[in-house]
């Protein structure tokens, strides 16, 4: 039986969806990956997680369903390079808002915006207590491809961290997942190694953040380093992913922020 | 070749789209399409006629892009209806805005809207004239699915004109794309005749326009008649659909508003 | 006794108005019409219909009210031309909308925009749903003048069926209502012929719409041929146009999209 | 020869408005006004006013025009009665702001608000400076009617100075102008009289202002004193509102607020 | 005990609060000043009246409570000037809403902005009915700074009734407060004199209002005439604008528009 | 020298900020903090932080200045609770713009927010990018205080790594800050710790965010545990937060995104 939302009729989502109906919004992204990677790389990404982890979670027993791929997003640090197709913040807040209101409409009280690309991460933080104090939904946002951001080990290239966008992680999922959309003899290495040197500023996992759009760090659109990515690495980066997408699903099923009463057993 | 243009790497948009580059974005809709066809419906029908469009298209010699479906829009005639997600006039409005600014960032000029859901055309129409006014595009907006609203000859069903939702004509190109998510045992007819009655207000055709939600009609959801549906009748609108998206490409490659100079030869 | 809703005082409106009441709201446009017609054509012409057709529909014991003439609309095709006033489609979407909050808070329910420019048309319905979703009414929308749009038949001019802007119909309608505003020696025909040869692109009744700007098809700001025009072929068009829209507002009067109960006898 | 801007075409509009053109802009409300006056009382005030100051203005030389009435605009005090056609704050903004822009398109600078409804008043000034800074336009904003608020001298009725709202001023006023809008035998006289006791708070001149809503002071929705209002009273009221604006309009006319050069004899 | 109401802890809110307590808002500004006064005059003289004034109206027995300041707000006038930092006319209505919002799940329904920035009146006034009409709040506002703008009396500097920026009034109640802050050795007048010979436009208290920023008057950023201000006159000024918001505060605390049952023996 | 920008005139704006400056803005939250603490906890220790730090970096010689601190944000998660004063994400959004748009008139191009409230995080990574983008700004967002979140080690309480709401940390600080608006004998412990048994959904550093309001962990709006906080601690924490924020002005001092040139023996 399919999981995919759309594919039921209205009539079917009235009868089938319950107050226990998990919801998964894959989020992507149409954007500038560098020379070697393709455009929707972040909604492949976040798509096929999506579907893989579904399926797997249905076959487990979780009531999950998915929505349809938000595929244009909030991609405005590729802003400057042709082709990225982008929403603005104001604009993804709106269709995230009307998206809450839609869902709002059935029983379904959980919803997990799985998201394939980092510049929709906080945006999606701050649509998750929106979309909770408006709709009363509970609202979830989860990283769609779990994989690190270079660090060197393991016969990874070292990207000091910093393999965020089209770097060794990315091109190798889609090396696996579509390898007919990985031009190899494009990749090139574009690291801001210099930024290792400090200690608070960072793009994740550091205390100060800072706004940066993506040819800040040259003409390149990659931060990450390519070379050396090989879809058997992606099968196994793309196989973990899933399996903590599905134990993520598992989580929520059973999540809720306020204890469960004593009677229960629990705490 | 790919002709989905987020397939493509982003330092490939910049040199190979040109100033007579036609971008095709299919837009759909997931809403109610009453007990037996998908919320998919509309999404379904303008991608797949997008897919074969460009792909013919492309074949024929037109320099025609794909880019990804607008799947979530305007929905909001079937707002009171659960597994309808939608978004308002105003957040379509943006999101087009948005990807019109996008695009004009690449080198092409030309986009059109390959539309399979009703209650986008008017605002497809707006957002028509703001794109070129913003963004100097030159924008259009066509019907994916190139169907009669129900007359009753050639053996279809009378729709006294107003097969406009999950009628004979969707019903049957459903049947002939995805026959999987049709339930044919619940095909149940749901025309509003004594509107037929009427000379001046109507869906499409009659001078006067009024606002309606789809549960004015009724609970069922559906305005037309499935029963009779077929998948070979399917095949043929289908069929029609793409051959005559295809002539529109065509001549968009070669539409200009201001007439060619003498020197060409045109009146 | 007035038909103008605005004449009445504030205590009488809450007395006059029933459920059955029609507000009609003349939708007019500030702008640039060529060398020959005044700015003000498109808002003459719709209050001028609405006037004669709400006291012509009130002899005829209709309950029809007409409202204060939208005389600055969306004109964003003319934004070019010095004189033009206008508002953007965000602008005009929350006058309408204000209007229909102010619309529901009193006992009628049915708004008929009687509209002057064709700019609005799809925009007004647009309108139409929202404040049927909104706020319950019932919305019409219906072009305030009737004619067409220059066929070449009956002596008139031929303009390739594309005399939509200060061409023969509109120019005979104002030689008819305000002689003293035209300006015969500034006739000057621009139909842009070439678009004839385009099979699905084209203004209206065509299935390809097309984004444009008046300025588009050259500097004259017509898009038509109003050589010819006279002030009666503008009378009678006038008097058709009224008729029209008696026949209209009568339609609307008993319009219901649900059919009425088996034992009121319609089908 | 006409003075209102919108009997031009646009053609003669682009030659005929000098940067020395003053435009005037009519702003009126259709607003609940008591039992007695008809809901466009402010509208038929600032329109009358500016129609009579232009022309009086025009024939002295000034380089004035009138543009299209502001009907309906910011009344969201009279929001709870029916009949009162009202657009938000934000959206009258949007309307300024549009028809500000639309004016830089013209040769013309300075832009006139000639209101007659007093709520308008603040919102009115918040925009003079916004399409002064955003436009360059010189902007201005003057009330339409001189009357004052009643102090019960020269056999009027005192008002306390409150009479704001359908009260002596403006009920006499329209008695000159459309004594056939007026009904006398519905006169009652509504004055929050113990607010004469603040020193502070108060309508207009007091260094306190209040947020109110009409019926704050009762169901009556006037806030003045009609009785004894007359033709005779208004017709004064009325010439000494116009001798006023036409006197505005001269020193708009001169109004720099840059001192001219000393060799220009500055004051 | 604190009155600022920010120093109780939210459940103490819930009890303290009653339908009698006056919120008071200090709304100042960061903008230029000229050379002389720093950026934070407005925010200054707004807060520091608010705390003398909330603090005597206490003792005076007032349920009276001070709001953090809105330093930043609406200097559009100024924007040309490095070191303004302000927001828009629609980002302040912004946040006052949202204020408005906030106050409303207290029990209090009484506010008052006490702003000290001219540019910040009108809006406020704006703001003061919205908030009544979303919330039922009564809104009040009040000048921060009782001074004049400077008559030429009492040994005052002439500034024409023009002193409303930096000047005599202003400056002489910094010295007062900040001495620290004032560079007297940069007192220059700048007083755009020629307007005092426009007996309808003006900047307060004429009738035709007109929109300005103040680089329209000079480079300087001044409007008004600092030399000769001085501690002593500001002290007493500073007093007097206490003295009055107390005064205003008392009068806030008994304001209803409606007048109390006779029973209660009306004025 | 003062280090607060607003103590300057604007004048000195002009002259005093280089390229090089660093404008600190301290944003803080008037927001519920259960029945100990005061609303304005995170404003105070935003503000005490950016005070202190700022002083101490100037000592050091960084060219760094101090902003008004934006003390009313985005509170949503504490809606529920009277007090609490907050505005949407759209308004902060906005008022962050409306901030950016500000400094880009000045010569700074370095902006940090120095952030005490947690529920703004996130918004303030979607404004860095955004001012990044529309301003050409070099933007930052640290935290004011650096505290843990409750390890339950050094004698502290064990929060479970929850304590981000008026526990342990935020006590202590307040303590040793304003000791005077610290009710003691009110703490009351108040962890979700049954939340410790999800290893993927967590507040901070957990992959899956969820949307949550306050008073979905009980009617305390209390998050941590308070009992057991002290001035000592406190004063440690402070220190520690200071000495944080100082280092990280220092490193946003020489930050740049691009490698510095190799002659300068970077990397």
């Amino acid at each position: 039986m399919t999981r995919l939302l759309a594919e039921l009729p209205g009539s079917a989502v009235a009868s089938t969806l319950t107050s226990e109906s998990i919801l998964v919004v894959p989020v992507g992204a149409i954007e500038h990956h560098g020379p070697h990677l393709p455009l929707m790389t972040d909604a492949l990404i976040a798509e096929s997680v999506a579907t893989a982890a579904v399926g797997r979670g249905a076959e487990a027993g979780l009531d999950v369903w998915q929505l349809p791929t938000l595929a244009i997003t909030k991609s405005d640090e590729h802003h400057w390079a042709p082709g990225t197709l982008w929403i603005t913040a104001d604009t993804l807040m709106s269709v995230l808002r009307d998206l809450g209101r839609s869902i709002a409409a059935t029983r379904a009280k959980k919803v997990v915006f799985l998201n394939g690309h980092g510049g929709n991460t906080a945006l999606l933080q701050v649509a998750n207590r929106e979309l909770r104090r408006l709709y009363g939904l509970q609202t979830f946002s989860a990283p769609a491809g779990r994989v690190g951001a270079g660090s060197g080990s393991d016969g990874e290239p070292d990207e000091f961290g910093m393999g965020i966008h089209a770097g060794y992680g990315e091109t190798s999922i889609v090396m696996h997942l579509r390898p007919d959309l990985v031009h190899e003899s494009l990749f090139e290495r574009n690291v801001p190694e210099h930024l290792a040197s400090f200690s608070q500023i960072g793009f994740n996992g550091y205390p100060v953040s800072f706004g940066w759009l993506s040819n800040d760090f040259g003409p390149s659109g990659v931060v990450g380093d390519p070379t050396g990515s090989n879809a058997v690495a992606g099968a196994a980066m793309f196989d973990r992913s899933v399996t903590l997408a599905v134990e993520a699903l598992e989580e929520i099923s059973r999540f809720s922020p306020r204890a469960p009463s004593p009677s229960s057993g629990t705490s």
